[in-house]
């Protein structure tokens, strides 16, 4: 089995390795840029796929999303249309948790001015100090694949970890990861990591009651998207200067909320790279082509719909 | 028992903390910074305690060091004189672990230009890439105290570590390090690290020979003293553009060699800022007064003459 015609939208040839792309056209012997009638196959990243693309497709049996979210697609109506779905999850689990830990010790080691100032020849190291993560109470607000792995790491460093979940991990609870209420964990960690997905649950999970209680010196990091922390409540927080919030998903939030935060030192911002990781990059494109072969073998893994 | 006159050198109030100085004065009615005769208690940091200084001070007894390294005392001289020297091991070995890992996320991550951009509104991420440490080979060279915590560190993160050391460490062995000749470990290893005492046997251990097969991408960090590094190799292979070799201790090299590696973009230079935890200064701090402590019930700890 093949598909007749893939059309990609949404990315173009660099995004997959040339190798993934002769894996590709082994399962095709038409790869388009351009919609037309025969087109059974839709690529797409993070482009819209709406009710309008799909029915432009008469022919679509397979939607291959290059990506985790799918919040870009009209899932309920493909489906009412029979066409399959799939994404790519988990493919930049290890690639984030690393960093997660990269932000945290750029921070508390202050690596940035430490190299600043060795370049301009200054080897003192008078005015340095730092906090270490060993024997800190480190708090994971949902312990999904990356919470899990972010876990395991602080765990390496002698941290006590503890987590809140919308569901207990026993597993992880075996291996010493203490189940906690958020507000216990946001009240009483020196280290707080953000892994959960915005649910209504979560939605706002960080509001003023919750960030007031924050100890000083706390640093709480958030690789997810900001829809978890209520902004308002956050400056307030971040005014009286005594913790430290990072974030690396300024692109998702608006411009305006981002410029406020800006102002503040002790808010630090970074693009949005923890998935970046040249591993991640192989492993997603493996499970994108995995994705399209085990469809056409009409066992189809990964479908999200 | 207490001290008849403490004579302080090298250092100054600010080297240590209020309470401690209390703790101190319990064991002394007398901390001078003018050398007398009846001074039977020297402090001292990193100034030279030559055989000069010793004679000038007929009646001491004990030299407190207020640091690791004892290269600065006349231990021989002091020996003869019956006077006990005491240094603080070990203080800051957590700090110097997690610090080792701040240095390898920094580069591997490019925590600081990723900041930079994020500074200048740039959100796009584009250009970025990363390794990962997980089912990375981490080799350690010296298996003391901080290269099992490294080890340690590095396990979490899923990295497969060896070690080589002077004496095999079954313990280590027992906990997954697994023992390897030094040039396995320089030929194999995606990261390595260097923990030894230098020792006529660790001298240079970094040769031509062996820098010349350290694999593409590896990142070298040696938080000790530089003599473990043959420089001139160490530049010539710099030159080649493929590996990373990031060091903390260009204050105690000639001025000349620094300025040669800061050439190299590949060569990451940082302050001698390792062990500048808080907790490691409280340690340290506690073991100073500890060491005066056991010497006057006559059971001096960490002699080191």
């Amino acid at each position: 089995m093949k598909f007749k015609k893939i059309l990609v939208t949404g990315f173009d040839k660099s995004n997959l390795d040339e190798n993934v792309w002769k894996r590709i056209n082994k399962l095709t012997n038409h790869v388009v840029l351009q919609p037309s009638n025969d087109v059974d196959c839709l690529f797409s990243r993070f482009n819209k796929v709406d009710k309008e693309l799909i029915n432009s497709l008469p022919s679509l049996k397979y939607i291959g999303l290059l990506a985790t979210g799918t919040g870009t697609v009209d899932l309920d109506h493909a489906k009412r249309k029979k066409i399959v779905v799939c994404n790519i999850p988990g493919y930049a689990t290890e690639s984030v948790a690393e960093w997660v830990f990269g932000l945290i010790l750029d921070h508390i080691r202050e690596l940035k001015r430490a190299k600043q100032i060795a370049r301009k020849g200054d080897f003192t190291g008078n005015g340095f100090s730092a906090t270490e993560i060993l024997n800190k109470k480190f708090g994971i607000i949902g312990l999904g694949r990356i919470g899990q792995r972010v876990a395991k790491i602080a765990q390496g460093f002698g941290a006590h970890v503890s987590y809140w979940s919308r569901n207990r991990k026993k597993n992880a609870e075996k291996e010493g990861i203490k189940y906690e209420s958020i507000d216990n964990i946001v009240k009483t960690s020196d280290f707080i990591s953000l892994h959960g997905l915005t649910t209504k649950e979560t939605e706002g999970i960080l509001d003023a009651k919750r960030l007031n209680t924050v100890k000083p010196g706390a640093v709480i990091v958030n690789v997810c998207g900001m829809e978890q922390v209520v902004i308002p409540a956050l400056e307030k927080r971040l005014k009286k200067g005594d913790f430290t919030f990072i974030l690396d998903h300024p692109d998702e939030m608006k411009p305006e909320d981002v410029k406020r935060l800006s102002k503040y030192k002790n808010c630090i911002i970074y693009p949005p790279i923890g998935f970046v990781s040249q591993e991640a990059r192989v492993l997603k494109q493996d499970i994108f082509v995995s994705n399209m072969i085990n469809y056409l073998k009409g066992i189809p893994i990964n479908k999200v719909n």
